[in-house]
């Protein structure tokens, strides 16, 4: 997606409206206006890159350095007892806008988010296989 | 949870064994030994701190610069389409160690993690009464 057609490009210029949480030179904040949760926040880098692994690691770390302290507010404002942080990145892991961001998800109990966890143990070797191939790539 | 009994400390210092992917003075990576995706990984700080909120912002830095290069190597050695990254906080968010950990999930299509995203539309004046509340906490 061109720059000038991303949504959350648009957000940054003010060519679409927000309820700004928080901004500076590199990063804006604000509330996600589908949320699934009262108070669910996006946390963006102002300059556009699509992924994680697309963005320079000095952006990401100035992105993340902010996290804690807007995902206490939110929690605190929205009287959450915990909250998620998650990035989805490609379509598949659903991301629907192309620029990356974080979602800061206030959470309550009985809420159902995220209730499925098919977590399963490896079999016996397959670990260190992939681990292997992992820090081939590393 | 006192640190001399929180596994992941355990992990850092040795005490369990890891297939680790990733080491420096700050960060620990390491494949999840519960998965939910083959090479789900898990990106830790070494020292231990609950929550994202609890962790000094130049900590959390550090951790995010090095999210995007491991990734990038988990998402090509796993031949995943996408990948989210997710950290939870506080058990209702589904935390189940409390030591601050970030998942990176490699995602597959049909795979039908996360699929329930139930998002909904605020009513009239609602968003900007929770920005309100949310930026007098911060």
């Amino acid at each position: 997606m061109a720059e000038n057609e991303c949504v959350f490009c648009k957000m940054v210029t003010g060519r679409i409206p927000v309820a700004k949480l928080y901004e500076d030179d590199d990063v804006l904040a604000f509330l996600d206006i589908g949320p699934i949760s009262d108070g669910h926040t996006l946390v963006i880098s102002k300059k556009h890159f699509e992924k994680i692994h697309d963005c320079p690691p000095e952006l990401l770390a100035k992105i993340a350095s902010h996290l804690g302290k807007i995902a206490k507010a939110v929690t605190e404002a929205t009287n959450a007892q915990g909250y998620n942080v998650l990035c989805n990145n490609g379509r598949v892991a659903g991301q629907l806008v192309n620029h990356v961001h974080f979602h800061i998800i206030p959470r309550h109990s009985e809420d159902k988010l995220f209730a499925n966890w098919p977590s399963y143990e490896y079999e016996k070797g397959k670990a260190e296989k992939i681990a292997d191939k992992i820090k081939a790539n590393l």
